[in-house]
Protein backbone atom coordinates (compact mmCIF):
# COMPACT_ATOMS: atom_id res chain seq x y z
CA UNK A 1 0.00 0.00 0.00
CA UNK A 2 1.21 3.54 -1.18
CA UNK A 3 -0.39 6.81 -0.06
CA UNK A 4 -0.05 9.95 -2.07
CA UNK A 5 -1.31 13.41 -2.71
CA UNK A 6 -2.00 14.85 -6.11
CA UNK A 7 -2.60 17.72 -7.98
CA UNK A 8 -4.45 17.87 -11.70
CA UNK A 9 -5.80 20.53 -13.47
CA UNK A 10 -5.67 22.15 -10.18
CA UNK A 11 -7.79 19.79 -7.76
CA UNK A 12 -5.66 18.11 -4.64
CA UNK A 13 -6.40 14.47 -3.87
CA UNK A 14 -5.12 11.50 -1.84
CA UNK A 15 -4.94 8.43 -3.83
CA UNK A 16 -3.62 4.89 -3.35
CA UNK A 17 -0.52 3.81 -5.80
CA UNK A 18 -0.58 0.63 -7.84
CA UNK A 19 2.37 0.52 -10.33
CA UNK A 20 1.46 2.68 -12.78
CA UNK A 21 -1.49 3.81 -11.69
CA UNK A 22 -3.67 5.68 -8.75
CA UNK A 23 -6.74 5.24 -7.12
CA UNK A 24 -8.38 8.60 -6.61
CA UNK A 25 -9.76 8.84 -2.64
CA UNK A 26 -12.30 11.17 -1.39
CA UNK A 27 -11.54 12.65 2.11
CA UNK A 28 -8.26 12.79 3.70
CA UNK A 29 -5.56 9.52 4.52
CA UNK A 30 -5.59 11.72 7.87
CA UNK A 31 -9.19 11.72 8.67
CA UNK A 32 -11.44 9.17 6.73
CA UNK A 33 -11.77 8.37 3.55
CA UNK A 34 -13.66 6.24 0.88
CA UNK A 35 -12.11 4.49 -2.49
CA UNK A 36 -13.48 5.97 -5.81
CA UNK A 37 -14.08 4.34 -9.01
CA UNK A 38 -11.74 6.95 -10.89
CA UNK A 39 -8.02 5.53 -11.61
CA UNK A 40 -5.54 8.39 -13.11
CA UNK A 41 -2.10 7.53 -14.68
CA UNK A 42 0.64 8.20 -12.19
CA UNK A 43 2.57 9.84 -15.11
CA UNK A 44 -0.87 12.42 -15.49
CA UNK A 45 -0.44 13.77 -12.20
CA UNK A 46 1.44 16.33 -10.23
CA UNK A 47 2.92 14.28 -7.04
CA UNK A 48 2.42 16.63 -4.15
CA UNK A 49 4.24 16.34 -0.80
CA UNK A 50 2.42 13.24 0.64
CA UNK A 51 1.11 15.64 3.79
CA UNK A 52 1.87 19.18 4.85
CA UNK A 53 2.51 18.80 8.90
CA UNK A 54 1.65 21.58 11.55
CA UNK A 55 4.46 20.03 13.17
CA UNK A 56 7.57 19.35 11.50
CA UNK A 57 10.10 17.37 13.80
CA UNK A 58 13.67 17.05 12.72
CA UNK A 59 15.94 14.46 14.52
CA UNK A 60 19.07 17.00 14.47
CA UNK A 61 22.21 13.80 15.20
CA UNK A 62 21.02 10.36 15.37
CA UNK A 63 23.42 8.45 13.75
CA UNK A 64 27.29 7.95 14.83
CA UNK A 65 29.11 8.24 11.15
CA UNK A 66 27.38 11.01 10.76
CA UNK A 67 27.96 12.57 13.84
CA UNK A 68 31.85 11.94 13.97
CA UNK A 69 31.79 13.35 10.22
CA UNK A 70 30.46 16.39 11.00
CA UNK A 71 32.04 16.98 14.02
CA UNK A 72 35.43 16.33 12.20
CA UNK A 73 34.24 18.62 9.64
CA UNK A 74 33.77 21.63 12.07
CA UNK A 75 37.10 21.02 14.09
CA UNK A 76 35.36 20.45 17.01
CA UNK A 77 35.46 17.36 19.99
CA UNK A 78 32.09 16.44 21.17
CA UNK A 79 30.46 13.63 22.88
CA UNK A 80 27.07 12.49 20.73
CA UNK A 81 23.79 13.08 22.01
CA UNK A 82 22.60 11.69 25.12
CA UNK A 83 19.15 12.58 24.94
CA UNK A 84 16.50 12.45 22.04
CA UNK A 85 16.13 16.31 21.78
CA UNK A 86 13.87 16.82 19.12
CA UNK A 87 14.81 19.82 16.39
CA UNK A 88 12.45 21.60 14.22
CA UNK A 89 12.03 22.34 10.49
CA UNK A 90 9.83 24.67 8.61
CA UNK A 91 7.04 23.99 5.93
CA UNK A 92 7.98 26.76 3.50
CA UNK A 93 10.68 24.69 3.32
CA UNK A 94 9.08 21.68 2.06
CA UNK A 95 8.77 20.60 -1.63
CA UNK A 96 7.53 17.85 -4.12
CA UNK A 97 9.60 15.01 -5.81
CA UNK A 98 10.67 16.34 -8.93
CA UNK A 99 10.34 20.15 -7.94
CA UNK A 100 13.36 21.74 -7.91
CA UNK A 101 15.86 23.07 -5.10
CA UNK A 102 16.75 26.49 -5.61
CA UNK A 103 20.33 27.15 -4.03
CA UNK A 104 20.04 31.19 -2.92
CA UNK A 105 22.20 33.36 -4.67
CA UNK A 106 23.72 34.53 -1.90
CA UNK A 107 24.69 30.92 -0.66
CA UNK A 108 28.52 30.59 0.59
CA UNK A 109 28.01 27.20 0.24
CA UNK A 110 28.81 24.03 0.81
CA UNK A 111 24.98 22.93 0.63
CA UNK A 112 24.66 19.17 1.24
CA UNK A 113 21.76 16.54 1.15
CA UNK A 114 20.86 14.70 3.75
CA UNK A 115 18.86 11.41 3.27
CA UNK A 116 16.23 10.71 5.90
CA UNK A 117 13.16 8.52 6.68
CA UNK A 118 10.40 10.21 8.26
CA UNK A 119 7.63 8.95 10.05
CA UNK A 120 4.41 10.60 9.37
CA UNK A 121 1.53 10.75 11.88
CA UNK A 122 -1.86 9.32 12.06
CA UNK A 123 -3.52 10.33 14.37
CA UNK A 124 -3.58 12.54 17.21
CA UNK A 125 -1.72 11.01 20.25
CA UNK A 126 -0.19 11.96 23.70
CA UNK A 127 2.06 10.06 26.48
CA UNK A 128 2.35 6.74 24.23
CA UNK A 129 5.24 4.46 25.62
CA UNK A 130 7.64 3.36 23.69
CA UNK A 131 6.42 0.02 23.19
CA UNK A 132 3.15 1.40 21.47
CA UNK A 133 5.15 4.70 19.92
CA UNK A 134 4.59 3.38 16.64
CA UNK A 135 0.68 2.94 17.16
CA UNK A 136 0.34 6.84 15.87
CA UNK A 137 2.01 6.42 12.74
CA UNK A 138 0.51 6.03 9.55
CA UNK A 139 3.83 5.15 7.71
CA UNK A 140 7.09 6.31 6.40
CA UNK A 141 8.55 8.73 3.91
CA UNK A 142 11.39 9.97 2.62
CA UNK A 143 12.95 13.36 3.32
CA UNK A 144 16.18 14.92 2.18
CA UNK A 145 17.07 17.86 5.07
CA UNK A 146 19.35 20.19 3.04
CA UNK A 147 21.38 22.18 4.49
CA UNK A 148 23.60 25.38 3.33
CA UNK A 149 26.85 24.12 5.88
CA UNK A 150 28.51 27.52 5.85
CA UNK A 151 24.93 29.56 7.22
CA UNK A 152 24.30 26.48 9.29
CA UNK A 153 28.10 27.51 10.87
CA UNK A 154 27.49 31.47 10.82
CA UNK A 155 24.15 32.13 12.11
CA UNK A 156 22.77 31.87 15.52
CA UNK A 157 19.85 29.53 14.49
CA UNK A 158 19.68 26.92 11.66
CA UNK A 159 16.89 29.11 9.74
CA UNK A 160 18.61 30.15 6.62
CA UNK A 161 21.14 27.01 6.80
CA UNK A 162 17.93 24.44 6.89
CA UNK A 163 14.81 25.70 6.47
CA UNK A 164 15.44 28.06 3.15
CA UNK A 165 12.41 27.54 0.47
CA UNK A 166 12.75 24.38 -1.53
CA UNK A 167 15.36 22.85 0.87
CA UNK A 168 13.21 20.40 2.55
CA UNK A 169 12.04 17.81 -0.20
CA UNK A 170 9.72 15.08 1.30
CA UNK A 171 7.62 12.31 -0.70
CA UNK A 172 7.37 10.91 -3.17
CA UNK A 173 4.70 8.29 -1.14
CA UNK A 174 3.42 6.91 2.56
CA UNK A 175 3.81 3.48 3.27
CA UNK A 176 2.14 1.75 6.23
CA UNK A 177 4.00 -0.78 7.76
CA UNK A 178 7.40 -0.84 7.70
CA UNK A 179 9.99 -1.35 10.16
CA UNK A 180 11.11 1.87 10.50
CA UNK A 181 14.78 0.58 12.00
CA UNK A 182 15.22 -1.89 9.61
CA UNK A 183 15.37 -0.20 6.17
CA UNK A 184 17.83 0.78 3.91
CA UNK A 185 18.20 4.21 2.69
CA UNK A 186 20.45 5.44 -0.07
CA UNK A 187 21.38 8.32 -1.95
CA UNK A 188 22.19 8.98 -5.82
CA UNK A 189 23.79 12.05 -7.27
CA UNK A 190 23.29 12.23 -10.96
CA UNK A 191 22.44 8.95 -10.93
CA UNK A 192 25.57 7.21 -9.59
CA UNK A 193 24.96 5.72 -5.51
CA UNK A 194 26.98 7.66 -2.94
CA UNK A 195 25.71 7.26 0.09
CA UNK A 196 23.60 4.15 1.74
CA UNK A 197 23.17 3.26 5.35
CA UNK A 198 20.51 0.96 7.09
CA UNK A 199 18.07 3.14 9.92
CA UNK A 200 19.15 -0.12 12.26
CA UNK A 201 21.98 2.31 13.46
CA UNK A 202 19.96 5.30 15.03
CA UNK A 203 21.07 6.71 17.73
CA UNK A 204 17.87 7.05 19.22
CA UNK A 205 14.76 4.76 17.83
CA UNK A 206 11.66 6.16 15.99
CA UNK A 207 10.43 4.51 18.79
CA UNK A 208 12.52 6.21 21.31
CA UNK A 209 11.87 9.96 20.00
CA UNK A 210 8.00 9.40 19.09
CA UNK A 211 7.91 8.04 22.55
CA UNK A 212 9.68 11.37 23.64
CA UNK A 213 8.07 13.90 21.81
CA UNK A 214 4.59 12.59 23.13
CA UNK A 215 4.93 13.47 26.76
CA UNK A 216 5.52 16.75 26.17
CA UNK A 217 3.73 17.53 22.81
CA UNK A 218 0.58 16.20 21.64
CA UNK A 219 1.32 14.42 18.17
CA UNK A 220 -1.30 15.57 15.32
CA UNK A 221 -2.26 13.65 12.33
CA UNK A 222 0.05 14.84 9.81
CA UNK A 223 2.82 16.15 11.31
CA UNK A 224 6.38 14.81 10.48
CA UNK A 225 9.22 13.28 12.47
CA UNK A 226 12.32 12.88 10.13
CA UNK A 227 15.10 10.83 11.74
CA UNK A 228 18.41 12.19 10.98
CA UNK A 229 20.86 10.49 8.05
CA UNK A 230 24.01 8.82 8.55
CA UNK A 231 27.38 8.78 6.73
CA UNK A 232 29.34 12.29 4.86
CA UNK A 233 26.67 13.83 3.02
CA UNK A 234 28.76 14.21 -0.05
CA UNK A 235 29.63 15.27 -2.53
CA UNK A 236 28.67 18.92 -2.34
CA UNK A 237 25.55 20.00 -4.52
CA UNK A 238 25.55 22.09 -7.20
CA UNK A 239 23.52 23.62 -10.02
CA UNK A 240 22.81 21.40 -12.32
CA UNK A 241 22.78 18.01 -10.16
CA UNK A 242 20.03 15.86 -9.75
CA UNK A 243 20.08 14.16 -6.35
CA UNK A 244 17.51 11.39 -5.24
CA UNK A 245 16.56 9.79 -1.88
CA UNK A 246 15.81 6.17 -2.44
CA UNK A 247 14.03 3.30 -0.49
CA UNK A 248 12.75 0.29 -2.04
CA UNK A 249 9.46 0.16 -0.57
CA UNK A 250 8.47 4.07 -0.77
CA UNK A 251 10.30 5.13 -3.92
CA UNK A 252 12.84 7.59 -4.95
CA UNK A 253 12.92 11.21 -3.91
CA UNK A 254 14.00 13.08 -7.00
CA UNK A 255 14.60 16.65 -7.24
CA UNK A 256 16.78 18.68 -9.44
CA UNK A 257 19.10 21.70 -8.30
CA UNK A 258 19.73 24.80 -9.78
CA UNK A 259 21.50 27.86 -8.79
CA UNK A 260 19.52 31.26 -8.22
CA UNK A 261 20.76 33.85 -10.41
CA UNK A 262 19.88 36.64 -7.72
CA UNK B 1 -10.80 47.31 13.74
CA UNK B 2 -10.18 43.60 15.73
CA UNK B 3 -10.33 40.43 13.86
CA UNK B 4 -10.81 37.06 16.26
CA UNK B 5 -11.36 33.28 15.90
CA UNK B 6 -14.42 32.13 17.45
CA UNK B 7 -15.98 28.99 18.10
CA UNK B 8 -19.80 28.37 18.70
CA UNK B 9 -21.05 24.95 19.38
CA UNK B 10 -18.30 23.31 17.36
CA UNK B 11 -18.76 25.59 14.72
CA UNK B 12 -15.54 27.72 14.14
CA UNK B 13 -15.18 30.82 12.07
CA UNK B 14 -13.80 34.47 11.78
CA UNK B 15 -15.46 37.56 13.51
CA UNK B 16 -15.22 41.34 13.87
CA UNK B 17 -15.27 42.46 17.45
CA UNK B 18 -17.24 45.91 18.25
CA UNK B 19 -17.27 46.22 21.56
CA UNK B 20 -18.53 43.41 23.43
CA UNK B 21 -20.51 42.18 19.61
CA UNK B 22 -19.10 40.04 17.18
CA UNK B 23 -20.51 40.60 13.64
CA UNK B 24 -19.66 36.64 11.80
CA UNK B 25 -17.54 36.63 9.02
CA UNK B 26 -17.97 34.27 6.17
CA UNK B 27 -15.07 33.46 5.04
CA UNK B 28 -11.49 33.46 5.68
CA UNK B 29 -9.61 36.92 7.11
CA UNK B 30 -6.39 35.18 5.50
CA UNK B 31 -8.01 34.67 2.07
CA UNK B 32 -11.15 36.74 1.13
CA UNK B 33 -14.71 37.26 3.53
CA UNK B 34 -17.84 39.18 3.32
CA UNK B 35 -19.47 40.00 6.38
CA UNK B 36 -22.57 38.03 7.50
CA UNK B 37 -25.86 39.66 9.57
CA UNK B 38 -24.93 37.34 12.73
CA UNK B 39 -24.39 39.54 15.59
CA UNK B 40 -23.26 37.36 18.77
CA UNK B 41 -22.37 38.43 21.99
CA UNK B 42 -18.44 37.98 22.63
CA UNK B 43 -19.53 36.11 25.99
CA UNK B 44 -21.24 33.30 24.09
CA UNK B 45 -18.14 32.19 22.36
CA UNK B 46 -15.25 31.06 22.88
CA UNK B 47 -12.94 32.84 21.41
CA UNK B 48 -9.40 30.42 19.94
CA UNK B 49 -6.21 31.64 18.52
CA UNK B 50 -6.68 33.94 15.94
CA UNK B 51 -4.58 31.61 13.46
CA UNK B 52 -3.07 28.66 13.43
CA UNK B 53 0.10 29.33 11.50
CA UNK B 54 2.00 26.87 9.56
CA UNK B 55 5.18 28.93 9.63
CA UNK B 56 6.22 29.98 13.22
CA UNK B 57 9.14 31.92 13.37
CA UNK B 58 10.27 34.04 16.90
CA UNK B 59 12.90 36.04 17.79
CA UNK B 60 14.78 34.62 20.68
CA UNK B 61 16.52 37.84 21.91
CA UNK B 62 15.23 41.28 20.44
CA UNK B 63 15.89 43.19 23.83
CA UNK B 64 18.93 44.59 25.39
CA UNK B 65 17.70 44.49 29.18
CA UNK B 66 16.40 41.13 28.52
CA UNK B 67 19.32 39.81 26.98
CA UNK B 68 21.67 41.03 30.16
CA UNK B 69 19.25 39.52 32.84
CA UNK B 70 19.22 36.46 30.72
CA UNK B 71 23.07 36.25 29.94
CA UNK B 72 23.75 37.24 33.40
CA UNK B 73 21.36 34.40 35.20
CA UNK B 74 22.81 31.97 33.28
CA UNK B 75 25.96 33.09 34.48
CA UNK B 76 27.48 33.95 30.69
CA UNK B 77 29.11 36.69 29.07
CA UNK B 78 28.34 37.05 25.16
CA UNK B 79 27.40 40.29 23.07
CA UNK B 80 23.69 41.09 22.34
CA UNK B 81 23.40 39.18 18.44
CA UNK B 82 24.50 41.03 15.63
CA UNK B 83 22.19 39.64 12.69
CA UNK B 84 18.35 39.04 12.76
CA UNK B 85 18.80 35.09 13.36
CA UNK B 86 15.40 33.93 13.31
CA UNK B 87 13.88 30.98 15.27
CA UNK B 88 11.32 28.73 15.60
CA UNK B 89 8.08 27.61 17.62
CA UNK B 90 5.93 24.95 17.07
CA UNK B 91 1.87 25.14 16.64
CA UNK B 92 1.40 22.05 18.67
CA UNK B 93 1.61 24.65 21.95
CA UNK B 94 -0.56 26.85 20.48
CA UNK B 95 -3.21 27.59 23.45
CA UNK B 96 -5.92 30.78 23.10
CA UNK B 97 -7.01 33.62 25.90
CA UNK B 98 -8.75 31.74 28.68
CA UNK B 99 -7.35 28.43 28.32
CA UNK B 100 -5.50 27.02 31.10
CA UNK B 101 -0.75 26.99 30.88
CA UNK B 102 -0.02 23.24 32.17
CA UNK B 103 3.34 22.95 33.48
CA UNK B 104 4.20 18.91 32.99
CA UNK B 105 4.66 17.49 36.23
CA UNK B 106 8.48 16.63 35.97
CA UNK B 107 9.43 20.19 35.37
CA UNK B 108 12.90 21.15 37.20
CA UNK B 109 11.66 24.78 36.43
CA UNK B 110 11.92 28.09 36.91
CA UNK B 111 9.12 28.03 34.58
CA UNK B 112 8.63 31.90 32.81
CA UNK B 113 6.29 34.37 30.96
CA UNK B 114 8.15 36.06 28.13
CA UNK B 115 5.25 38.79 26.54
CA UNK B 116 5.46 39.44 22.96
CA UNK B 117 4.65 41.37 20.05
CA UNK B 118 3.45 38.84 17.32
CA UNK B 119 2.72 40.23 13.42
CA UNK B 120 0.74 38.25 11.85
CA UNK B 121 1.64 37.64 8.03
CA UNK B 122 -1.91 38.49 5.68
CA UNK B 123 -0.44 37.58 2.16
CA UNK B 124 2.22 35.28 0.79
CA UNK B 125 5.33 37.64 0.34
CA UNK B 126 9.07 37.07 -0.53
CA UNK B 127 11.75 39.10 -0.74
CA UNK B 128 10.05 42.31 0.53
CA UNK B 129 12.55 45.54 1.45
CA UNK B 130 12.46 46.44 4.44
CA UNK B 131 10.54 49.83 3.43
CA UNK B 132 7.88 47.22 1.66
CA UNK B 133 8.05 44.69 4.67
CA UNK B 134 4.97 45.70 6.60
CA UNK B 135 2.80 45.41 3.15
CA UNK B 136 2.23 41.75 4.00
CA UNK B 137 1.23 42.25 7.43
CA UNK B 138 -2.23 41.64 8.39
CA UNK B 139 -2.34 42.77 12.05
CA UNK B 140 -0.82 42.42 15.35
CA UNK B 141 -1.67 39.94 18.21
CA UNK B 142 0.21 38.88 21.32
CA UNK B 143 1.74 36.11 22.34
CA UNK B 144 3.02 34.56 25.91
CA UNK B 145 6.65 32.91 25.08
CA UNK B 146 6.60 30.40 28.02
CA UNK B 147 9.81 29.18 29.07
CA UNK B 148 10.87 26.63 30.82
CA UNK B 149 14.30 27.13 31.95
CA UNK B 150 15.47 24.34 33.42
CA UNK B 151 14.94 22.30 29.87
CA UNK B 152 15.85 25.31 28.05
CA UNK B 153 19.27 25.19 29.82
CA UNK B 154 19.39 21.34 29.96
CA UNK B 155 18.79 19.84 26.37
CA UNK B 156 20.53 20.23 22.77
CA UNK B 157 17.27 22.16 21.47
CA UNK B 158 14.47 24.19 22.53
CA UNK B 159 11.94 21.08 22.01
CA UNK B 160 10.31 20.96 25.58
CA UNK B 161 11.51 24.41 26.55
CA UNK B 162 9.51 26.03 24.68
CA UNK B 163 7.13 24.01 23.12
CA UNK B 164 5.38 21.63 25.32
CA UNK B 165 1.60 21.69 25.12
CA UNK B 166 -0.26 25.27 25.79
CA UNK B 167 3.31 27.12 26.22
CA UNK B 168 2.44 29.33 23.55
CA UNK B 169 -0.97 31.51 24.23
CA UNK B 170 -1.56 33.74 21.48
CA UNK B 171 -4.01 36.26 21.06
CA UNK B 172 -6.73 37.33 21.92
CA UNK B 173 -7.44 39.40 18.32
CA UNK B 174 -5.20 40.28 15.25
CA UNK B 175 -5.65 44.27 14.93
CA UNK B 176 -4.43 46.25 11.85
CA UNK B 177 -2.85 48.97 11.60
CA UNK B 178 -0.47 49.56 14.35
CA UNK B 179 2.97 50.84 14.42
CA UNK B 180 4.81 47.63 15.55
CA UNK B 181 7.81 49.62 16.84
CA UNK B 182 5.72 52.13 19.29
CA UNK B 183 3.75 49.49 21.40
CA UNK B 184 3.62 49.59 24.95
CA UNK B 185 3.50 45.70 26.03
CA UNK B 186 3.03 44.68 29.88
CA UNK B 187 2.90 41.95 31.95
CA UNK B 188 0.27 41.20 35.05
CA UNK B 189 1.03 38.50 37.17
CA UNK B 190 -2.03 37.82 39.81
CA UNK B 191 -3.58 41.84 38.58
CA UNK B 192 -0.47 43.21 39.58
CA UNK B 193 1.91 44.84 36.77
CA UNK B 194 5.45 42.74 37.02
CA UNK B 195 6.91 44.24 33.73
CA UNK B 196 6.23 46.72 31.12
CA UNK B 197 8.42 48.02 28.04
CA UNK B 198 7.95 49.57 24.87
CA UNK B 199 8.43 47.91 21.24
CA UNK B 200 10.36 50.57 20.03
CA UNK B 201 13.55 49.30 22.24
CA UNK B 202 13.91 46.06 19.75
CA UNK B 203 17.46 45.87 18.82
CA UNK B 204 16.06 44.54 15.05
CA UNK B 205 12.83 46.20 13.64
CA UNK B 206 9.94 43.98 12.63
CA UNK B 207 10.42 45.72 9.73
CA UNK B 208 13.96 44.05 9.28
CA UNK B 209 13.17 40.56 10.58
CA UNK B 210 9.83 40.20 8.03
CA UNK B 211 12.65 41.57 5.23
CA UNK B 212 15.36 39.20 6.28
CA UNK B 213 12.85 36.42 6.65
CA UNK B 214 11.28 36.92 3.02
CA UNK B 215 14.89 37.13 1.50
CA UNK B 216 14.70 32.98 1.68
CA UNK B 217 11.22 31.93 2.87
CA UNK B 218 8.31 32.56 1.38
CA UNK B 219 5.60 34.27 3.96
CA UNK B 220 2.33 32.64 3.81
CA UNK B 221 -1.08 33.83 4.99
CA UNK B 222 -1.37 33.06 8.89
CA UNK B 223 2.22 32.53 9.33
CA UNK B 224 3.11 34.66 12.85
CA UNK B 225 6.13 36.76 13.67
CA UNK B 226 7.07 36.85 17.76
CA UNK B 227 9.06 39.65 18.10
CA UNK B 228 11.02 39.10 21.34
CA UNK B 229 10.38 40.11 24.68
CA UNK B 230 12.08 43.13 27.26
CA UNK B 231 12.96 42.86 30.63
CA UNK B 232 13.60 40.36 33.25
CA UNK B 233 10.68 37.75 32.94
CA UNK B 234 9.99 37.48 36.86
CA UNK B 235 8.62 36.03 39.21
CA UNK B 236 8.12 32.67 38.08
CA UNK B 237 4.63 31.54 37.14
CA UNK B 238 3.47 28.40 39.55
CA UNK B 239 -0.04 26.52 39.68
CA UNK B 240 -2.76 28.93 40.76
CA UNK B 241 -1.54 32.11 38.96
CA UNK B 242 -3.08 34.02 36.35
CA UNK B 243 -0.38 35.59 33.54
CA UNK B 244 -1.70 38.35 31.26
CA UNK B 245 0.07 40.11 28.56
CA UNK B 246 -1.96 43.18 27.57
CA UNK B 247 -1.55 46.27 24.89
CA UNK B 248 -4.16 48.65 24.99
CA UNK B 249 -5.37 48.00 20.87
CA UNK B 250 -5.24 44.24 21.17
CA UNK B 251 -6.52 43.69 24.48
CA UNK B 252 -5.68 41.11 26.97
CA UNK B 253 -4.15 37.65 26.76
CA UNK B 254 -5.07 35.93 29.87
CA UNK B 255 -4.28 32.70 31.38
CA UNK B 256 -4.58 30.41 34.08
CA UNK B 257 -1.60 28.30 35.07
CA UNK B 258 -1.88 24.72 36.53
CA UNK B 259 0.93 22.27 37.43
CA UNK B 260 0.09 18.42 35.95
CA UNK B 261 -0.16 15.73 38.89
CA UNK B 262 1.09 13.21 36.86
Amino acid sequence: MKYGRFEQQGRVFFGIVEGDAVQELEGSIFDSYSKTTKRHALADLKILTPCMPYNFYCAGLNYLAHFEWASKRKGIERKPPTKADIGYRSPNALCATGETIIIPADSPGPVQYEGELVAVIGRKAKKLSEADALSCVLGYTLGNDLSERGWQASDRTLWRGKNCDTFKPMGPFIVPGLDPMNLTISVRMNGEQVSEYSTSKMLFSAQHYISQISQYMTLWPGDVVWLGTDNPTLPDLKGGDVCEIIQQDIGVLSNPVIRAKE
